[in-house]
């Protein structure tokens, strides 16, 4: 009877799937997001939890950690290429709470919502011992439009939306005592570049960067059962990260997550018109390397390494 | 600057609407569930967290807690005549869990979406003090058939779907530390009876009784302006109250809550028809007073006595 520490997150979805999923579901338990279908659209639900004790650092306001809430639950819509429809928030919070704090949170979710075109529909107050917000944005996209996360293969492109590197930026330099609250708590939901490349029927698949680009590469190689080539050159780094260590760089853009850009696969023909399209729809994407048939993903740098699979994963 | 508990959920609640909703939620924040219209129906959105420390008594098993999860969240569809289309869940999990727990859990939130033709879509697990579940089930009902808290009017009758005090007498013998934890724990969301009642288009206001049929009698009259005369007599008291004094049978049918039955009004000519329809399709409901144009709600016994507007409340 092992616990949930000797296994870590991935391992527990596996064992629930077999009781959860009787193999109807359009996307596996795996997936962040749910696809129902209805008429010739899916229906998204997707629903993250943000628990005050181990997501957020001290210090953070109740905006803050209202945003946050609002844009890992968004990214999710954003990452299968979905409009979104509204976010619906369930509150346990302690009965010592100042208001105060709860009406920021709840002007932190409206601020993040709106900027992305939607507004918080509902939620759920409840007693507990410790400020926990579980988000589930719901959204639509048109059936032949849903992004996936299988797809990818031998000869696409591989390109991310924004900058790398933010969150781990961010994660630094509070542990380091430094101001950082906003890079790592204010992320921005790719809802816009989502919908250009959904429109574009040219990506082959795609996923949000929550838990790093090293461990986000890993899993779409695991699904599609192909491997990764990565620029080190290429990559778009967080700009604040330019006069950080090599190492410190690396670390930031490869395994610390936080940055919830989208990462996706493109066939190499399509990429100059879809890059062309994000542009000018104000969305900027970088391609990073390529789809390979290899057995390892690869970061091409001043020497050829493994990227490796390590990243942010709970219980572990 | 006040504390939650100086102030009480309806009044947190109250609190967060200004922040929130900008006048275009068909439901407000009041209402349990969310309806966005989608071309001819509303979909239905509806969160509710359900804390192990501070809603689930000890010794309860995965399986209850998974059960309770999934139904007091399919509950807030019923009330609103949806179907579901499916739940996704939000888990919070101590690392030192054991991994057969959470399997139960699993199994008690695919027993009770299969019970009601639906099924868990997705989630979420992170890592944190204690066990939350924040539930979300989504649903759909037609735009004419969206049944809502305002529409009660005076000559209506009101009526509720199974047994009231279940929740009651299930809470009272487990503090006698009695075996009680499938009537806590257990209860069946009103599917079947929702879709019925919102067809019949002779519903003028539904919701569901988690906290109680006096609180949600004020609740009730407090949105529409009128008052309740509810016949004593006429209760479906849940069958094992009836040996408990008439005091504890009292306390249990009227303030404890937890029994997640459907709490509706409908037009008094419209309601044999309705009530035939019903127990056709398998659903009883009973009758229990009428809406009237008085101050106070009362309830008819031995003499008339107030109902008042106790029941369960968080933060309180």
């Amino acid at each position: 009877m092992p616990r949930l520490d000797e296994l870590g997150e991935r391992r527990i979805i596996q064992a629930l799937e077999p009781i959860l999923n009787h193999g109807d579901l359009e996307l596996g338990l795996e997936d962040d997001c749910a696809a129902i279908p209805i008429g010739d659209e899916y229906l998204l639900v997707t629903t993250d939890v943000v628990n005050r004790r181990t997501h957020i650092p001290r210090g953070a306001t109740g905006r803050q950690v209202g945003w946050y809430t609002a844009a890992v639950n968004l990214s999710d819509i954003a990452a299968k290429g979905g409009r979104p429809l509204g976010l619906a928030v369930a509150m346990t919070l302690p009965r010592t709470l100042d208001v105060n704090y709860v009406k920021e949170i709840a002007r932190g979710l409206d601020e993040c919502c709106r900027a992305q075109g939607t507004e918080v529909i509902g939620g759920d107050t409840k007693e507990g011992p410790d400020v926990s917000l579980a988000g589930t944005a719901v959204g639509l996209v048109p059936k032949d439009q849903l992004m996936r996360r299988r797809g990818a293969r031998a000869g696409d492109i591989v390109a991310v939306t924004g900058h790398l590197g933010r969150g781990g930026w961010g994660y630094r330099n509070l542990r380091q005592g430094k101001p950082a609250l906003e890079a790592l708590l204010k992320p921005t939901p790719r809802i816009g570049a989502g919908r250009l490349l959904a429109e574009s029927h040219r990506v082959t698949s795609c996923m949000d960067l929550s838990d790093g680009l090293a461990a986000s590469l890993h899993q779409l190689s695991s699904l599609n059962g192909v491997s990764f080539e990565v620029e080190w050159e290429r990559l778009p780094l967080f700009p604040k990260l330019r006069r950080a260590t090599l190492a410190a760089r690396r670390e930031a853009a490869l395994y610390m997550g936080g940055d919830y850009e989208l990462l996706f696969t493109v066939r190499a023909d399509a990429w100059p018109a879809l890059k062309e399209t994000l542009a000018k729809g104000g969305q900027g994407a970088r391609a990073i390397g390529a789809v390979v048939e290899g057995d390892e993903n690869l970061l091409i740098a001043e020497r050829v390494i493994p990227v490796g699979s390590k990243g942010y994963e709970h219980f572990s």
